[in-house]
């Protein structure tokens, strides 16, 4: 078995999982952006059917992730483990959404990280020979979250310039182990070969990942959450770069999950303090997802916001060839209602995924 | 590379990890129980030196953590990945309690089957070859818990007999690649081979997994969680048989996380059904951690549970040799209290771990 491990955080995956099918349902607000064309649903209704906020964000998760499994071209039945998450507590939305799917599950958490977390764990279950298909899912919900983290929505607060806009919507990806030439040769599988490699041809594949550390740099500003997560997407960045020999100029885009417009400031001068300049290459999926006009100050957030970003259009750009290599980075803030209460600071997290096309 | 896949839902690991070292650090009410003398740490002090309840259930989870590293012969740094929950609200226990590790984290959830969950993805991770040593840690803590998910413990509410008492308490376990003899021979490593192959010896592996769906009964009584998770534990234990193609009798224990008293009687009548008998190998660790003269109801539950009980009791009958195989089966109701004012019911999740004696 060759070794996978790369410096002290990063992962090279021997096989590389290829991203058979994804799919980002997405609210009304997120539909109106100007990403909207690129998502596959736009739920008008924010209840999506439901009687209440959480069930609403199960029933994105639910939707997505049947969605995904049909681009990829399989059935339910395919999917060997789900790895799944999403901001409430007790992961609400997984644990009711996703019953329906009769799937082995691995709950996860990393505030809105969460999207890198499951791409991690999932393309190593698969790299790994644990199953064929797995498939990766997250979402937030503005309601659900404004419930669980603020204030209750009818109380109207203002909301200061460097919040940011819990994202509603649920992006899923499906990992498929790829073509294992060496293997198949040996066992003579030649037409077996040519089918999968065809099949596989212009697939995004995750060549690696780079997984991050808790950072705690003592902000407690729960509606500056950018300046709580920068220095974790920072860390994670440079080690990135440190663990595979990268310069920045290796990736096409190198993209944050909802760091929004104060926190892209910190985490480019962070990275720059290091060594790498990454203001050409740099993007944050929270500062993309919103136009100006739609007045949601720092950009979106929410483990939704990198997932849709990715499923809609981050793996369509790199399908189409107009990025080849991207530096996935979902970023979190690992906030509770409860810490922030108790006067706690508000540590980040954040875990790099490397999105390669064949 | 071998497969790995088992039937449906099961995992058979190619290079079965080594458990090297574990560690329970558990709560007072758990020290005077019939199993205290197992446990490594006897906290006195129900909040661990810090200035609130989940700050306190964090410190459990870094005291067992250190430990179990130490016990291992192993530092820190020789730790690649962290898998790491907790039954609170963004896991703010592992969120807050671990930054200090400074190690590669994965956060989950699974409610009380977290350390099925954690240690499955940690023996994934190493049979993967993506790390050498990974680590698996969840806690509880009975004041957390109930802040969590019932009463103000001032308001000191009556408990019905189905009720659990959450156990405080942390489990920690490192997982170690085992020795790869034929990568070894290969590279004509001998004197390795024998080094660590004594090393080794004695020791408890990870042989595979038997990873749970959610499952939903429709119990409603967050006082019953025994009933909410049996179900759940019965599909998982049956399932783990039909993989491996197993009977009971394969087992000399097989040990469920919390169902207590009433969950008890529910998983063997269910398993029965099913056309196995487990009631010879049948054991709870809620059931066991405290006597019946400490009036904790039902039994013990939380992840803290089954993951003091593992790394104190269970392990230790494996390494002596009273046991030669068991079957870990930790259990989890997926209940929030959002979830449970909303009138939903609580589904349930439990993840099978077959430990063996090298």
């Amino acid at each position: 078995m060759a070794n996978r491990q790369m410096g002290k955080q990063s992962i090279r995956f021997e096989n590389p999982p290829i991203i058979s099918g994804a799919a980002s349902v997405v609210g009304e607000k997120e539909g109106q952006g100007p990403y909207g064309e690129y998502f596959d649903v736009i739920e008008k209704d924010p209840k999506v059917g439901a009687d209440s906020w959480e069930e609403a964000e199960g029933k994105l998760q639910e939707k997505a992730a049947m969605l995904a499994i049909r681009h990829a071209k399989l059935t339910k039945k395919d999917i060997r483990y789900m790895v799944a998450g999403d901001l409430l507590g007790q992961l609400m939305a997984s644990s009711f959404g996703l019953i329906s799917m009769d799937i082995p599950l691995f709950g996860i958490y990393g505030a809105c990280s969460t999207m890198g977390e499951s791409l991690g764990i999932a393309a190593m279950i698969v790299d790994g020979g644990f199953a064929e298909h797995a498939i990766a899912i997250t979402s937030s919900h503005f309601a659900s979250a404004e419930k669980q983290f603020r204030f209750p929505l009818g109380y109207g607060n203002q909301r200061p310039k460097a919040a940011t806009w819990t994202v509603t919507g649920s992006g899923a990806v499906v990992l498929t182990k790829s073509v294992r030439k060496e293997e198949m040769q040996q066992k003579g599988e030649w037409e077996e070969i040519s089918k999968r490699a065809k099949e596989e041809k212009g697939k995004v594949k995750v060549k690696g990942i780079t997984t991050g550390k808790i950072v705690d740099y003592g902000v407690k500003d729960s509606m500056n959450m950018g300046a709580c997560m920068a220095p974790a997407a920072g860390e994670v960045i440079v080690q990135n770069f440190i663990d595979f020999g990268y310069q920045p100029e290796h990736y096409d885009k190198i993209i944050t999950g909802d760091l929004g417009k104060v926190g892209k400031d910190i985490v480019i001068d962070y990275v720059k303090a290091k060594g790498y300049d990454i203001t050409k290459q740099y993007m944050d999926c929270g500062i993309e997802i919103y136009g100006e006009e739609q007045n949601t100050q720092a950009g979106g957030s929410g483990c939704g916001c990198s997932a849709v970003m990715l499923a809609g259009y981050i793996l369509k750009q790199l399908e189409n060839g107009d990025w080849k290599r991207v530096l996935f980075v979902p970023t979190g803030a690992l906030l509770s209602q409860v810490s922030f209460n108790e006067g706690n600071s508000v540590p980040g997290i954040a875990h790099g995924v490397i999105l390669e096309k064949m």
